[in-house]
């Protein structure tokens, strides 16, 4: 970790979120330690219940853990926060193509929105490596890779997508560990959906992820996948609602909750 | 347990929903063993989404176990189901109000009816039983005591009302199994929401419960209070929707889910 990492790593939420307040981008992989970073995904009120139903279906891969009243940019996960200004960078989406990549979405936002916040997995990181489990897309300095499956969410109403999972690839002897400290917490993705063979997900190429970085796995390494906090954002690209806006990949929103408080036990 | 009892706890199913539909009515406490059983809430589709909402803001009392889509009556919880006569007794409720109570709503049934199908605090009990915590209102065979709080839950659009909890007294040795079993079974309600203290909820006699009976506390019991599968009908009862339709307090709707299902380890 270098000195910025070590400094962002230590800032609080409310310092980070005024960071990019102000102007100032980054992935947030890392920043405010020990506090829970969000996937956001807003859509026009008329979707909400759709998008609300979708989630409510698929609970593993789109977790939620706030929704605002229409139009409102607040959320008692972060007192204080503006949602239209507080992320790192936003993607704006019409018609279910991305139309921009602004940095903040004050002139994109519309009375009508209903923020969704979803978990994320990097929540359950902080457990995984409290159990000796060695996460080698931080070892080595990447974001975790992700991949489109060819497995079908549960449709509600016009939503429908493909599964999004992340991977982690675990030797042997940490698995009964990841498994273990995930389940723990089934508000940020809880339990592995898949492990061993990408084949049954329909993954190709474990070195060609469809979001994120690829990882090098060490030997005797057994890829292990988790419905990823993407889903919501590729049901958004397959369902076509006339107009979304969420976070750019790996610029989460930074939440005031703890990590811990996820874990049910 | 006597004879009746002991028949219709080891029933499947799909063997008691046809009781029922035939035109039987019974409480089902002790029915089809190991299964799980909902409570049933259907409001009309221009309700259905503050509904929702009110279920994912308030999560320990309103578990959501399955959505359907407008005006359909099956549920993948129970293939072959009709949600419209395999309950054992019906609750219609007109601008908040009792409006009957028949033991089937098929001549009330309306096309943009959405039910919603919220776990039951039934379905933790077996893993308290197993380990070790005795179960006074079975020992003496009544139904669960559930009290309205002074607790509000969190308002969603036109839905609000008062937190409903059950309450089960547990001997001090027990206390941490009984913590322990319901936190690992999140979807049917998870740790209780409060012990020791009624008045902290605003209760002012335990031994005059707003819903079911009474039970008797054994020297040194401590009062647990879990939140409760009713919170969603009393919300009903507080934000008066033109018209829903519920279950009958203890009549529930047994699903083809084992109640293993719901814990998560």
């Amino acid at each position: 970790m270098n000195r910025t990492e070590e400094r962002t790593a230590t800032w609080t939420p409310r310092q980070a979120r005024a960071h990019f307040r102000s102007g100032a981008s980054s992935p947030t992989a890392g920043w405010s330690r020990g506090h829970t970073q969000a996937n956001l995904i807003a859509v026009p009120a008329d979707w909400a219940y759709d998008m609300l139903l979708f989630c409510q279906r698929n609970p593993k891969p789109c977790p939620v853990l706030d929704v605002t009243d229409a139009g409102a940019w607040t959320t008692p996960l972060a007192p204080g926060a503006d949602l239209r200004t507080d992320l790192p960078r936003y993607r704006v989406w019409q018609d279910g193509e991305l139309a921009a990549e602004p940095g903040d979405v004050l002139g994109f936002w519309r009375e009508d929105l209903v923020s969704f916040l979803i978990g994320c997995s990097f929540t359950f990181e902080w457990a995984l490596a409290g159990a000796g489990v060695p996460l080698r897309h931080i070892e080595q300095g990447r974001n975790v890779p992700m991949y489109v499956t060819t497995r079908a969410c549960r449709d509600a109403g016009r939503m429908h997508g493909p599964l999004v999972v992340s991977m982690r690839p675990v030797p042997q002897h940490a698995l009964e560990a990841a498994i273990r400290e995930s389940s723990l917490m089934p508000a940020v993705h809880g339990s592995p959906v898949h492990l061993g063979c990408p084949d049954a997900l329909g993954i190709e190429d474990l070195d060609a992820p469809d979001f994120g970085d690829a990882v090098d796995r060490a030997p005797g390494d057994i890829p292990v996948f988790w419905a990823c906090g993407v889903t919501p954002q590729a049901a958004v690209m397959a369902s076509r609602p006339p107009f979304a806006i969420t976070h750019a990949p790996g610029h989460m929103f930074l939440t005031d909750t703890r990590d811990e408080q996820h874990r049910i036990f």
